[in-house]
């Protein structure tokens, strides 16, 4: 017994121990088969086709050098026997490209249509909507999980514009759903379920990122609903232990524990919030367009026959990617070497048009001297700036085609390209005014002012924020993938000042966004609800109706059913009398429906003209057929409220107890009923008739 | 109208703006006041007496060299005329140490004593039984403001092995209770104001450590109660406020943005989480046994005649601590100045007796090579393992007297010698045994390959977990402390490994186990309650006794005041009549003692045979002296219970209602009330009767 009891107090730290497990190992193959396919669209390694470029080189002993040069890995034009230079060569390797990606992408279109259409998309909007406590069959089953593992890795490779990020919570989500059946204690209740989902959150985003700390955060501030300080600890191990198996199989090499790591560390200047504080309400702007154009978008897809061809959506949008961003070298190299590009210092290492400053470098550790931007920085700042209007109007079409999608990775992306950009003409304007009050005294001649890849860092915070807007997450995730603790407060501001200019322009986040379009019963926990409405106002039934009432030992099975005929109401009331309206209970049309075929089929004598009796005892004066005694499936213990109880107090309980309903009484006797529906018409309604005060602080 | 409701919404914005413009003006003073002090125990700049050390020699232009060597600044023997060497000047300092640290101890006992007795300790169970939503009158006044900050700057400057992050949070909650009356909406709402004091309590620890965002999650993992997310927002707004003022104030110097950076960043390797995991183990079990030594220690004080000599207790510690330290130089320099140490890397700079190797720097940048330890490295452990002793030993002692004394930087502190000693253990295990197949490749001669420093860490890490049991809150804030954001999972793990252990010895953190030794009214919103009791066994009154209820429109003046002067509750259900016993509503006493009393000065005519009337009418029938209507002041909307509801249902609902009592019916008919302090008991009795079944996991 005591074992048992140990068993049970310890199944749910069993359960996310394997929950991260498993999503460790899940990432760390996507991980591994998504190198090796964004590879595969610029060669091969004849040799031994399951390595990758790197690995490729490697086994060669050839290292260090980097693209095309290496023996070991033949581009498609090498394979086919052209020479590695010149126009024929470069014709060759733009239609592989495109050819490679068109495969991929079409193949993750053709699975997610064919064998798991939840498996579309990032599925964030929908695990809020589950974790409030709707239920969405089939949207956690293993088909989802594998065919998700496997679009993922197709859409990445396909180099379309989005990330792993959401798929990735998504899949470890699934994970969590399928392993919790193994635990009768959490398999079995759907609340205690949601507790798993929500550890299993955590290690989503701890394996997409290596930022279990972040992932912790994310699942608390984005995507859970309800979250105790149980489900805190679990999260936290769950996601220390996704982390760690992810590390332990190390798909990167070590150097990319922390996936952007920077390795700069010079303190910020005061005047430098401006620009920070400008990024960061740039961000919040180009979020809160980006999520208009989206659902713009979406729902003009939903309306118009192109909805009717996914796959050819599919098709288009990355065909156009492909066409599109294979000449510029800033769309063709992968999102997150973008992104790493835009972060870094321009050392003595760092080649890139981006770095051509005229400036010399005398040894490894000499400062990065402040210095007037050569030609290929102009250069650079023009393909960027094409990169950055290409990346998101293409990623406006993308979120939403029918493959796993992420929007964490491009949004970074994009802010990375507007901050690094900022930061550029930071420095040249530190360059040619080094006296400016602002820089005095910092920015003396030769000395190392200004770094254009820490307003990479924010502007990539600001836009991300812009987009999902979230705060103390989003700070500790770009922590963990940039490593810039001294850089903390220039990134809380951009993520304040992002969410701010954000909700003043459309309050919802994108998420929220689509939970909104897509009319997902979802009671947003973090408005106020500032109207003086009472229950009374909102509960049904309203005007003549009346309220479909059991009582409890009066009715017979006929009228029963005819109730249950008639209307189609979750649940009914139970009443000691309809005169008298006092509340006894309340019971669940399926366990009512249950119960009745039950006892047509094990008991003797049940006809229409049988009483159905919730009473304890049953009534004293009585002839006729058996009775029906149901007092087992009564809740005795249903949520009431007063009729005069204010909204505000109601939303409150419904959110924080996650009602479905409640039953409003007066003076102890019956009213009506206010379900989850009524309420949040209500929320909808009371809000519209508040736009007019839309006020930019929530 | 639209400017009004415009300052309304953005009330609570600006309220925690100015909270965090406080916090961190006070911090800053508080930090410059503690540096000053600290150095006035060993010397003084006569030219300036207001400069410390540092600041003294920077005048002078003789920088770079430390202590001792700014002709500027001079000791006290030197200020005596006494030569600085010699066992004559060892001696004098020695005494101007004990009588410097014994006047600053004083004084902060006398003014805490005298001025505001609620200044001492560190503040945290007191707040978190505030935020839960108890009252403490004058805990977060101005006078424990204004003697928290002054007395906080004595006791550390003291050499008490205290820290100042609880006193700062206290600091920073009275400030956010006092900024709370400028903006009505807070000031004259508990529930909101709590928010403030939320946001507050994340001020506090931002500025305390620089660590904005571990100060957000402290407050929501450690100290508040209900912590929705506009207070999330709220709380990362103002920690990012009193950060920027810290920052701008700048009271340590620019490198000090970070408080203990660390250098460093070798990944780390497998076969180290045997280590760190025993380190967790460690930091658990001493966590515990602190616990359990520092409230048996409160709890001897309080039954014994030492209680009543506070005063007489803090001259005693401080004599202990001055003297025993003094000699020890580990004991001796400031605990913020020891964990440094312990947490750096032995560097060709570092010229501390615990760098003593047996190896040769070349340049600057070259790695850290294993050697073998020279004898300083052994006297250094000799020492340490001594100052370890007595750090742990005194700490017991010094938490809980009479001035104001937090306990994260001891904790800090024992953790980081425990750490490091385990590290200078592993190094030289692995120079010794380099084979070992756990270092194989990774530990070949002469590279760099265990960091002593970095065990350092992960143990106070874990020493602070067993303390507070807290985990994200701390790895964020030793992210935060140290920008390791390389050793994640270590530090996790070890958080995680903290907490079990602790948790399977004894379940509460020390805030909760001082809580639970006052008996402050605080209802844990951690575990889960598991038992099968209903409602009906719980509410009052039990037996034969009846419940004290108002009826609505037929009682006299007199016979209510009979029961306002018979009983002691808090409120009072009102009913339809005593017979029916159907619920109205419910008034709270000090409303009724109001509304009578007024009614008496205001209204002519009432007598004791007034009819109170709750109800909306008059009864029909009705004569005699006027009556006395108080329906405005009758709640009409309480919240009610059935008396079949489980228990854990119940719980549920007082803790996330934060409800103070609940209304308990039977079909619509009142039956009893169940109060937070029924709550409190009843679980605290289940728990007591399940003692036997204890186990480690929760």
């Amino acid at each position: 017994d005591l074992i048992k009891g140990g068993f049970d107090a310890s199944s749910g730290w069993l359960c996310v121990l394997f929950v991260g497990l498993a999503a460790g190992t899940v990432a760390s193959v996507v991980d591994i088969g998504t190198t090796w396919m964004t590879d595969l669209k610029y060669g091969i390694c004849p040799e031994a086709f399951w390595l990758d470029e790197e690995q490729c080189c490697w086994s060669s002993n050839e290292t260090t050098f980097g693209a095309n040069n290496c023996s070991q890995w033949l581009t498609w034009p090498q394979m086919l026997g052209v020479e590695s230079e010149g126009a024929g060569s470069y014709i060759l390797s733009y239609m592989f490209y495109v050819v490679w990606c068109l495969l991929f992408a079409g193949l993750a279109g053709m699975l997610v249509k064919t064998l798991a259409p939840y498996a579309c998309g990032g599925g964030i909007p929908e695990i809020k909507t589950i974790l409030s406590g709707f239920i969405i069959r089939g949207f956690l089953g293993k088909w989802t999980l594998i065919i998700k593992s496997i679009g993922i890795m197709l859409a990445v490779s396909a180099a379309l514009n989005l990330g792993k990020e959401g798929p990735m919570v998504h899949i470890a989500v699934c994970i969590g759903n399928i392993l919790s059946y193994m635990f009768p204690k959490y398999g079995r209740n759907e609340a205690k379920k949601r507790e798993i989902l929500s550890a299993a959150a955590a290690a989503g985003v701890s394996v997409a990122f290596g930022a279990p700390i972040g992932g912790v955060l994310f699942s608390l501030e984005e995507v859970s609903y309800y979250f105790p300080m149980k489900t805190l600890w679990r999260s936290f191990f769950c996601a220390l232990i996704a982390a760690f198996v992810v590390r332990s199989i190390d798909p990167y090499g070590n150097e990319h524990s922390v996936l952007f790591y920077v390795e700069y560390n010079k303190p910020w200047m005061f005047v430098e919030l401006i620009p920070f504080l400008f990024l960061g309400a740039v961000g919040g702007l180009i979020g809160t367009l980006f999520i208009r154009a989206n659902i713009w978008w979406t729902r003009f897809k939903k309306n118009s026959k192109l909805g009717q061809y996914p796959i050819t959506e599919v098709l288009l949008v990355t065909l156009a990617t492909a066409i599109v961003g294979y000449p510029n070298p800033y769309t063709r190299m992968s999102s997150t070497r973008l992104i790493y590009l835009m972060f870094s210092q321009c050392g003595i290492a760092n080649d890139d048009l981006l770095c051509d400053y005229n400036r010399n470098f005398t040894d490894v550790n000499s400062a990065v001297e402040l210095a007037e931007a050569g030609p290929g920085v102009f250069q650079a700042v023009w393909l960027l700036s094409l990169a950055l209007i290409l990346k998101i109007s293409l990623t406006i079409f993308t979120i939403g085609i029918k493959v796993p999608a992420g929007i964490y990775i491009p949004s970074l992306c994009m802010g990375a390209i507007v901050g690094r950009l900022v930061g550029i003409a930071m420095e040249q304007l530190a360059y040619n005014y080094p006296t400016f009050w602002g820089f005095s005294g910092e920015c003396s001649a030769n000395s190392d002012c200004i770094t254009p890849g820490l307003y990479a860092m924010v502007g990539a915070a600001a836009v991300l924020g812009g987009i999902t807007r979230m705060t103390v997450a989003l700070v500790v995730i770009m922590f963990e993938l940039t490593g810039g603790v001294r850089y903390i407060v220039p990134l809380m501001a951009a993520a304040m000042a992002s969410k701010w200019v954000g909700d003043a322009f459309g309050k919802d986040g994108i998420y929220d966004a689509h939970i909104a379009f897509n009319d997902y019963p979802f009671l947003d926990n973090k408005e106020e609800f500032g109207h003086t409405t009472l229950a009374a106002d909102v509960m049904e039934p309203k005007g003549a109706k009346t309220l479909s009432v059991l009582t409890q030992d009066s009715m017979t099975l006929e009228a029963v059913e005819t109730i249950l005929r008639e209307t189609t109401h979750n649940g009914f009331p139970v009443v000691i009398s309809r005169e008298s309206q006092f509340l006894v209970g309340f019971v669940l049309r399926r366990d009512l429906l249950l119960a009745i075929g039950n006892a047509k089929r094990t008991q003797d004598g049940i006809t229409g003209e049988s009483l159905v009796i919730f009473s304890p005892t049953l009534p004293t004066q009585w002839v006729g057929p058996p009775p029906l005694k149901l007092r087992r499936i009564l809740d005795l213990a249903p949520i009431t409220i007063t009729d005069q109880t204010p909204m505000e107090t109601v939303i409150d309980m419904f959110r924080k107890l996650g009602l479905r309903q409640t039953l409003v009484t007066h003076n102890g006797r019956l009213l009506g009923v206010i379900t989850k529906k009524d309420v949040v018409r209500h929320i909808k309604q009371m809000e519209d008739s508040r736009e007019f005060y839309n006020l930019p602080f929530p």
